[in-house]
């Protein structure tokens, strides 16, 4: 079985991308890491938690990752991440606290020994700022050709961004973190906005999940349907919400669901374009790619295996 | 056979796709426009001419295209582009004039009837700035499915520009005309730096040229070595200088050389981004995708190629 790490910020669809993993028979999920971007560490792992106990999990354990940028000492949400999670994270639902604290091991720490217990068998899958996978090679340099896979939620290569038309949110929070992975020579699968902005979701299947009427299925309705709200103000031709996290693990559980581009990234650090994730030139010519970055998707094949896995989560709890 | 018209900014490049075109005996090269970029319209169509007969070719027709940008009234050489291609466009080469004038007939009219004659057989190759056709398909809109193919070069969509970090030269030389064309619906291939980064020549190649010691020979190798030496300068990592025009010809003949990504594009024409190409949101999610772009070439199978069809022609002449 898969063992996997879902390294959040988590909002909502963190939210949605933890209900997945747990709907995933084939996957165990060993650990929670928590990084910022949509909120803070401190409200991703309140959140976190309350979220696994809510969907039925309360054994999956939660650690506190880095909570600021490499090169800064702080971190602060934009007004854009906070209109499109809500304040909280979680579309202003209110959900009781879990019964229990995060682990005292530090995020990064717990990282480097998933690695070294599971190897191969382990995927790593970050949907916020990349801080805490940066700072896990840099003290731990022996892990880098350890991993299973790094499946990542960022970036966009063929499509303009979601902050600024050259930057995606997550790599946007850290980027040399991110130029940091990506020239590190470790493998891993780029889900971007070129993808994840074809997966949507619609008020049509919220319903579905509020028709339940059980506590799951009424807070994962009510707390999407607020970022599908969000949504039509920002991208109102889109149709739908972006199913960004949850995507990210689909192609870490079944690479099938998208096609790949193997490509040399960097991430822009300087100048006019801060934060684009690009391909290298230096790199351009070298035959062994380190990154696969996905540049198309069946989205109705991800959609319906997205609805069935989450809507099996909402229906028990 | 197929019919090619050369859309030119008859610079270096150029050159080699004009040689490349005429060593290839699958294909006719019905005509070449004059388009502005590398040098202006006048000294490109001065060159072609005189390319054209140093090559042995003084049959193949010359047309004298729009001179200048759709919102401008003017067009002076940059000074990148003087740099790279020489104030005269060969390398300071010297050639004699044609013993000929270019024809009568403006490009755009030529190129509308062209179309009209030879439909579907037809291969339009544009590798300068894009006026010329976006001002043929905005005043004969009914030429629009009849092409083809059209294969450009032009654009950068996962790898950083060449004018700036995220534009290519024959893109900023005239954005509007590059967006009318790839929101046009009209169906395009285009061949950037993505992949002609990566068909790199260098002396130990010109140098079979000089060997053959014939008058195009001794042309094609101290013109491309002056290309060499600019790269040098602007590109020292990379080894030799690009071959961006003569892969688009090669790609127009023999699509399977390069892998492409279909995708709807658009040019960022406001904001810090202008000029570059990227996918278009509001047509993301339409299963009718108007361009492909290509993503990967076989760039040892190109460089042979090239190297035989371009030596053909320098050994006869």
């Amino acid at each position: 079985m898969k063992k996997i790490i879902l390294d959040l910020d988590t909002g909502i669809d963190d939210t949605l991308a933890i209900a997945y993993a747990l709907g995933s028979g084939e996957a165990e999920l060993v650990g929670i890491t928590g990084t910022y971007g949509n909120v803070t560490v401190d409200q991703g792992v309140r959140n976190a938690l309350a979220v696994a106990e809510l969907f039925g999990h309360p054994e999956v354990p939660v650690y506190r990752g880095v909570d600021h940028p490499l090169t800064r000492d702080t971190f602060t949400v934009s007004a854009g991440s906070a209109f499109i999670h809500g304040n909280n994270g979680i579309g202003e639902i209110d959900i009781p606290d879990a019964n229990r604290e995060p682990e005292s091991e530090p995020a990064v720490d717990f990282i480097i020994d998933a690695v070294k217990t599971y190897g191969k068998e382990l995927t790593y899958i970050p949907t916020g700022a990349l801080t805490n996978i940066a700072t896990a090679l840099r003290r731990a340099p022996e892990i880098r050709n350890l991993f299973g896979s790094i499946v990542l939620m960022g970036g966009a290569l063929t499509v303009p961004g979601n902050v600024n038309a050259w930057t995606e949110a997550n790599i946007s929070q850290d980027p040399e973190a991110a130029d940091y992975l990506f020239r590190s020579g470790v493998r891993s699968t780029m889900i971007g906005l070129d993808v994840t902005m074809q997966t949507l979701l619609t008020r049509r299947q919220t319903q579905r999940w509020r028709d339940l009427d059980t506590p799951a299925g009424r807070f994962l309705a009510d707390m999407t349907d607020y970022y599908i709200h969000a949504y039509e103000t920002t991208a109102p031709n889109l149709g739908g919400c972006g199913l960004h996290d949850p995507l990210a693990v689909a192609a870490a559980l079944d690479p099938t669901i998208v096609a790949t581009l193997p490509i040399n990234l960097k991430v822009d650090l300087d100048g006019a374009t801060r934060g684009r994730t690009i391909g290298d030139y230096d790199r351009l010519a070298d035959p062994f790619k380190t990154t696969n970055v996905a540049i198309a998707v069946n989205a109705s094949r991800f959609l319906d295996d997205f609805m069935h896995r989450v809507t099996a989560v909402a229906e028990q709890h």
